[in-house]
């Protein structure tokens, strides 16, 4: 069979290999902690629910405009503009079946072949394999370790910006590091962009997923939302992973492209849904805010349960459900020095599932530590108080 | 702004142009007979909504995996190889979030640049557009009037093939003309194919569709199993087009590329929705069956209606929710040579709304004679019988 040659190029999430061995240790009868999934194990608000089953009860089971139902555009633009300090209508949203169909559609709709485009490493995988996929460079940036949080590393971001750039992108609140960039740091960035021409894609999945404090979009910087394409998700704020629903929202001319190819791509997103997503963007928040309470002590436990083990030190974001320790003392003191060793380790050790900084991008050149990724959005507290205890004895002994 | 060179070459569907002045004819006072529509007025089955409601109150809101969920996809694979006579099981199967997208992920997993694909005209817009937008040169084939039928043009798709020609796109039950394969030509069809080493897309979108007979698929020829990509839709069959849940079923080695294009494109189908769909294959079927009882009595009162004007005559296909009349001596009574003075003239005189030909690809060189579709999938009995005597007048006067 002759498959396309184009298909060379199309990357994955390495981390499905990763659920897919847990899966198979705990199948043999061992107890997992599942750490290393980026789902959310709570009910989506009822809010949403009764939305939906409203309705579909009232007939909304026919196709939908292609750029999504305008009342969920009117809704979701009003939401996003107060939140991003912006002035978007409707008609700077276009709906997709979720979060990440924005990251393909950006990039078909504003990067040619040979050119370049900045993407964060460690970051999500899929920038790359699309980039790569539709004939671009991708050409990584990486982060450097500050004093609370990882901060953009600006020499690599500058040393990647050649003649060819054209598109950077941006995971500010970042899967999977929870990055979040300080106000400076958006300043500077901005400045580049500038500079140099570029468009942006502002991949904001977390954006409202976050503790304490509040969450500022790149696009706030003058002249910045008129060329950034911010990726919009209901999947984590009203956990609705499963329920795929997303949006684009940015300047018209490049969201009508992006709608134009969802009429190509798969006609429109489930037209009940919208009416869920509307009933959760406007209906009573309680819900909402107990899933936060809950994501927050589950990250307290987690954060305090890691920085007890000698050789792990992690960060504590405010933001997202990510947690990515510092693990280079103790792959040192194991005298393990390949991650796919130390990770498979552990699990058999411990039965603490977790992805590693490989799962999220090729290693940069001259990296010195080590990090692993530990998700809290599938695990309750008891089992992550319990998991991390094992790793600890594992892991000091 | 400079949006990306490939999308000049992105088509659409023009159709939505005819909604759109359906809308505001409407909008103005306007009674609108709504034949332009290929949407269906009729709820999903009870059978689906129930089991859709009981999976979100089970908990099935998460991520499910990209491939789909194995229940159902073990039980489309059953349905269809059962209907298909071949030997599909799971693995055969990628669930997706509606008919449309196998279309794109069938061009991108097999079509190199260049390459050459056939693929019917009049017909679904999508074709054409997915084919170019992924660089391949797209090369229509027609169809001819038969007796009862419209038949495959096979002059036009022996003349189509060349050393390029990679890919050939078989609408059977076919938008807009109904047009149905007899075994003949299935079996002309699969000869050409093993001649000249051609991977096949058969969209079945309407393969359930049908009020007499039973519908044979391409795939049941010797080996074509092994060279088809057959899309499946749930839209149709359930009243499902606006819940966007259908498959790619074909050999496993494309079917895996696709899975992949799945995890870079929008990583799973909704998952709740898929227990719905499994409920509705799985349950009773007497709400199937009346959508297709009352879709035949909408046939027989359009082509009655349509059959009773002088100068309009149509094929009655036993398959689809579309008609596709022959209207050349009402155009050339009328004095009309070009589609959209016909078609805004009929709506403008009586309400009733169409598409027509040029709406499903550009005309070939050499077409004498002239056509309209007339969807009655989203309009009712008395509504046809109204709007159609309103036609006759018009056309007769």
């Amino acid at each position: 069979m002759r498959i396309a040659d184009r298909i060379a190029n199309l990357g994955t999430e390495t981390a499905f290999a990763v659920s897919a061995e847990a899966a198979v240790f705990g199948s043999e009868g061992n107890r997992v902690f599942p750490f290393h999934l980026g789902d959310i194990n709570l009910p989506t608000p009822s809010t949403v629910v009764e939305g939906a089953q409203k309705a579909i009860a009232d007939g909304k089971t026919g196709y939908c405009p292609n750029s999504g139902i305008l009342q969920l555009r009117e809704a979701l633009a009003a939401d996003v503009a107060a939140s991003h300090n912006t002035d978007y209508t409707a008609e700077n949203v276009v709906i997709q079946p979720g979060g990440k169909p924005t990251i393909g559609k950006f990039i078909l709709s504003l990067m040619n072949p040979g050119d370049e485009v900045l993407y964060p490493n460690p970051g999500y995988p899929i920038y790359e394999s699309q980039i790569e996929f539709n004939g671009g460079v991708a050409v990584p940036y990486g982060y450097v370790e500050g004093v609370e949080n990882f901060a953009l590393d600006f020499d690599s971001i500058e040393r990647g910006i050649t003649d060819k750039t054209r598109l950077l992108i941006l995971n500010d609140l970042q899967n999977p590091m929870g990055a979040e960039c300080s106000v400076e740091e958006h300043e500077r960035l901005a400045e580049l962009v500038r500079k140099h021409d570029l468009y942006v894609l502002a991949d904001e999945a977390y954006f409202d997923m976050r503790y304490s404090g509040k969450s500022t979009s790149f696009v706030t910087q003058p002249g910045m939302a008129e060329r950034t394409v911010v990726l919009y998700t209901f999947s984590k704020r009203f956990a609705m992973t499963g329920w795929r629903l997303g949006a684009s929202i940015g300047p018209r001319e490049i969201v009508d492209v992006i709608a134009k190819i969802n009429v190509n791509d798969e006609s429109c997103s489930n037209h009940f849904i919208q009416y869920g997503a509307l009933a959760g963007l406007q209906g009573d928040q309680t819900e909402v805010q107990a899933i936060l309470d809950t994501l927050e002590a589950r990250r307290d436990a987690t954060a305090a349960g890691l920085n007890a083990i000698d050789g792990i030190s992690t960060f504590i974001p405010n933001a997202t459900f990510y947690l990515f320790p510092n693990v280079t003392e103790l792959m040192e003191r194991k005298a393990m020095f390949n991650y796919e060793e130390f990770r498979r380790a552990a699990l058999h050790a411990t039965g603490v599932s977790f992805t590693s900084r490989i799962h999220f991008g090729r290693e940069l050149l001259g990296e010195q530590n080590k990090y692993i990724r530990l998700a809290y959005s599938g695990i309750d507290v008891p089992d992550i108080e319990e998991g991390l205890a094992l790793l600890k004895e594992w892991a000091e002994n």
